[in-house]
């Protein structure tokens, strides 16, 4: 898995009937001290993030392990909402805060 | 997934029978900002996508979960035409502008 | 899948039993404007295609599901000689010009 | 695989279900000679590292064949803690010393 | 799969029981033209290549599809010892000679 953080979100209605329903989040990747990398995702969202969440995401046949993504035409899905990471014990990113 | 745009398709008549009557999109990949990137895919096409559609493609064992696409030798899949994404609340595409 | 060209093949024999038989190409990777990249594969034949040929590959758990892959290590397997293709209305490459 | 180090470990409380007790830790990427890179993976932990611990990790679906990891939203798992690895015979990493 | 030269090994005690006398060597990717890469992976042996070997090594799930790797999180393994190899025609890569 990788962080990110939802910034967007993108509107299809042309799709695989698969997909309906399905929240397609856009998610900028972030590195392990919470810099923004050059790189992003079209993620399905399995655990209802908000825009500016940080966030855990799962690509390739393992995106498909959740209730809302199985059997789906869907290689990266938000399966958790990042509450706090560390680094050498050192506090990184605390949502509460 | 990843958004792209339809920019070309391929002709291939010496393939694995079972890609017969699929269509090959030649699709150019871009960012969330609607740049295109050094990168494209050929995707085969389950939506009806045509020649400069934004689009979303799956990838892996993920672009098998369509009907046109399942169980054959294919690792990306252009599942959904985009109408529009936005990126920290502004619009960044609209199909219909 | 991508584009690349047949520009070698491999020798092997001592190998896993499953890919007694499989042809070992050397493919060099292209870009859309038919463009080499720095980039290589080693692909298993499914298509007969022959040194010099423009073809496509496709990767991971899909390169398994041709006849002759199925179920092997094999994690590449070009499955299409192409004949061309277009870019923007725009010709590109054309096998038998 | 790829040999990392356990670097930090990431909270989540709203996360997908099949996620509930896994320990998510942050693991810095190493290369063959033990120079960290600017590669970043989460990945479960299945082996009970710890903090400072050199590991190898598994991606994809392999990272779904452990007990703790079969069948869940995981695209990354610390399968094996690294006690020592050699190249061209000289000693590189050496738990121990 | 990608062209490699095994250059090491691991040794991890503290392991997912699945890799239990499993041998994890450490290779050094290749071009095509035998050159080095900035790039390595570790690989599960399934063929006992040795020190100083050429090899090809496959990844993702068809890195499973051997059978000292089935159901096993290894997400590479090495499946040839490679003899020999060409580009254009010339040899690049002789074992015996």
């Amino acid at each position: 898995m990788l962080i990110g953080k939802v910034v967007g979100s993108v509107v299809a209605t042309q799709k695989d009937e698969k997909l309906e329903g399905r929240k397609l989040l856009v998610v900028q990747v972030h590195n392990q001290q919470n810099k923004p990398l050059d790189q992003y995702v079209v993620a399905v969202d399995s655990v209802q993030a908000g825009p500016g969440d940080m966030i855990l995401y799962a690509t390739g046949s393992s995106a498909r392990q959740t209730t809302v993504t199985e059997g789906r035409p869907c290689d990266a899905v938000v399966m958790a909402v990042v509450d706090s990471w560390d680094l050498g014990g050192a506090n990184v990113y605390e949502k509460w805060s």
